[in-house]
Order: structure tokens, then C-alpha cells, then sequence
């Protein structure tokens, strides 16, 4: 067994900073070349995530053709039209300073699939939740957009898609769902503020209004876990 | 805006090093009581985690309670034997050596629900993928989980349970969806093997298994992005 406590405070510090400059990228990519070993890294990061009953659904398609994801932009351009019509003005006049994505400024796209049939139909875990293998893709995710972070690259999750659009593009079996897609590459550097709170379509909430206590309509513990790493008071008891 | 690139090898090192060693604890668990600026800290890591629209869809219920915690246990043995009447024979007993949570072991609970209704109607980004939201609920799990590592903690994700028990358990209002009942505290330490492989429930998949280049059906590229961080040939261009 590995020790378990081997973070030292220092490595703790860097890993928060890591969380709380990652970033949604839509503009700030530069398109340059890459080096695959950064790439390797973070995508071994990403298959490294958990999954329910050891499944690792998850599938990663690498995209760098021009031709794909020129079509796959023309498709997202349109999707930001059908998106828009539905918006009020004060809404659509926000929207129209928002870029929605970086697929043709990034240096190389990533797709990630979910196939519920691998491990089937003994999946340790699924039987009673049947989105769990779903979620499983998502945390590989989330580890492929961290490493990029410290890979000092940019990653953006663009969501403008029919998933029909995109599993024909990319010749995907009907069977396997895609996920994501994601633009990935070096950037300039990453805003401090997400693009959409910056350009005014909608504020964080503070982690105190996400929080509650043993059961849902208790939040009044929130001043012991406030925002902030301090604690206000209190304690949590284990047993 | 920030630099971006201001993580140094080190700190890349060891952030990797985080990620391969995250565990999904079971029995290891000591139920110590806990600081809750650490719980804190791994709170906010979460509560960063990104968002389709900035819409932060998830809550976080902190459970300590011991009689809540003793009612899901038992109702999670329940779902362990329906899943375990559906197992041949061969499966059924490797299934029987292997411990499926760490609910009343573990220090505490944190149960993570997904609103579809926050944000609504106009979610930037939601409008072709009505799962966007339950993904991003997902990724914030996976921050909790690898903060939970550097923390020096285990965290269990127990799956076994029906939705509609725990929203009644935690009295979740109809319109939330319990994602995740993830059991969280200090361990004695973490396996290098996660446990379905040690038990032979499953072996891991190599990451060549799981690439794909430019379409589905190439896997051919996966001479350049190998097994290991060092690159084995060939280059990925961006554009």
C-alpha cells in the first residue's frame, strides 16, 4: 500500500491554485504546435480516473484534421444561431460578446465517448443507477482539463452539438455516445474571472449557498463551513 | 489576466502523482474526526469546478448523523443482494470478497445532487445536450475526490442505492437528483491497485486501448501516444 498522506503542504498549495486557475478557454488559445509527451501525460491522467465497477468507459479521439473541425465549427456556428432565437433581447444582446468556442484557434481537439456497453452486463455498481458510467466519463474529464491546466495549456468544453452531428462526423458506432468535445492547446494565459461572469451573462454563487447539512433544508451550518478556508466555528464530529 | 504557465515541473510531478494515486476507499477508512478547514478546502475545490453556463447545478449535503448513515447502509446491503442475484455462479463468488462502501466506517458523507432548474431556462449551452449540467455536476465530484488525496483522505463513491431512497432520506426536493453518496475521511493509506482489480472483479484497460485518431475506427496513431509519459514517434500538428 502507498502511503496515503505524502502531499506535502507545498504540493497541497499548488494543487488548489491548480482548481481555482483552471479555466473554461474560448479565445486566449495560440494554435502553435504541440509536444506530444504533454499531451501523453494528461491523457494518462484522464484514463487514470475513477469508474464505476473499474469499467473505464470512456473513449478519447484525438482530432487535429482541419477539414473535421472546420465542418464541426460550421455545425457549432449554426447551433449558436438556434440558441440565440431563443432568447430575450436583453439576453441576445449579452450573448452576441460571448465566443462560444476555440475549435479552429486551438492546436487540437479531443472527443470523449461513453460506451455503456463495456463491462456490460456485470457492471459492479450500475444496476440501480444506470447514468453511473456517464459519470465515470465525466471524471476522466475533469482530470484531462486539470492536467491541461498544469500543462500550462488551455482547454475548452464546447457544447453548441447534436450528438447525431457529431457521431456521424466522426464515424462513431451508434452504440458509443459522444460526450465531449473538447479544444485543447497553449494559450497566452487564462482570465482570472470565467469569460461569463466577465461579460455579465451570469454570477458565481458562493460555495455557502451550495451547502447544507444532514439533510436538505438544514443550511444553517453554513457558518461553519463558510466561504473561505477558515473555519467559523464549530466542529464535524466523525461518529 | 494570470500566466498561465506558472506551474513548475515539480509541481506538475506531483499534481500527476495525485492522480495516480487516488483511490476508491472502501475499507480503509480509520472514522478519526476531522478538521474541517479540510473539508473546507476540499468543499471550495469542488464548488470551482467548471460549469455548462456557469450554471453550478450541484449542492453538497454534508451528513454526519449516525442514525441517517445506519438507514443507508442498510438499504445499500439491500441493493447489494439484488445485484448479487444477478451474477452467475464464477461471478457471484468473486463478488462476495469484495466490500462495496465505507458509509459507517468512513468520518463523514458528502451526498452531491444535481438542479436542472438552476439557471434555467436559458443555460448557455444546454439547449442540444439536456445531460450538460449533470455532466458538470460530475466534474466537481472528481475535484472533491482529488483533493480528498492531497488532503491525505480516502473518499468512496457508493453506488448502490436507489435514487428515490436517498432523495427521501435527505428529503431532496422532487426537482434535485442525488448524483453521488461519496464517503470521505482519513485513511490508514491507499492501495496502489484499486480493489476490483486486486479481488480479479476486473483488470484496467491500457490507455492505447482507449485512443482513436481523427475517426473512430483509427487507432493507429496510438504509436505516438503509447503507454508512458515518452513519446514513441511521430508528432501531433496543430494545424
Amino acid at each position: 500500500m502507498d502511503q496515503s498522506n505524502i502531499f506535502s503542504p507545498d504540493d497541497l498549495a499548488s494543487f488548489y491554485d491548480l482548481v481555482h486557475r483552471r479555466r473554461d478557454v474560448r479565445a486566449e488559445f495560440t494554435g502553435e504546435p504541440v509536444d506530444p509527451r504533454q499531451l501523453t501525460r494528461m491523457l494518462l491522467a484522464a484514463h487514470a480516473a475513477p469508474s464505476v465497477g473499474l469499467s473505464q468507459p470512456w473513449d478519447f479521439i484525438v482530432v487535429a484534421d482541419d477539414d473535421i473541425r472546420r465542418n464541426f465549427e460550421r455545425h457549432v456556428r449554426e447551433e449558436r444561431d438556434v440558441f440565440a432565437e431563443t432568447l430575450d433581447d436583453d439576453h441576445a444582446r449579452r450573448f452576441e460578446r460571448i465566443k462560444i468556442d476555440g475549435v479552429l484557434e486551438s492546436s487540437l481537439s479531443v472527443v470523449v465517448t461513453y460506451d455503456a456497453d463495456r463491462g456490460a452486463p456485470n457492471v459492479l455498481g450500475r444496476h440501480a443507477i444506470a447514468d453511473a458510467g456517464l459519470y465515470s466519463t465525466c471524471l476522466a474529464i475533469e482530470n484531462l482539463w486539470l492536467a491541461s491546466t498544469g500543462e500550462g495549456w488551455g482547454l475548452g468544453w464546447v457544447s453548441f452539438y447534436r450528438e447525431s452531428f457529431l457521431r456521424d462526423l466522426l464515424a462513431i458506432p451508434d452504440s458509443v455516445r459522444p460526450i465531449a468535445w473538447l479544444c485543447l492547446g497553449p494559450v497566452t494565459a487564462l482570465h482570472s474571472v470565467p469569460d461569463l461572469e466577465r461579460h455579465g451573462w451570469r454570477q458565481r454563487r458562493t460555495l455557502a449557498e451550495a451547502l447544507h447539512f444532514e439533510q436538505w433544508h438544514n443550511v444553517e451550518g453554513s457558518e461553519v463551513f463558510g466561504e473561505g478556508t477558515t473555519p467559523l466555528g464549530g466542529s464535524v464530529r466523525g461518529h
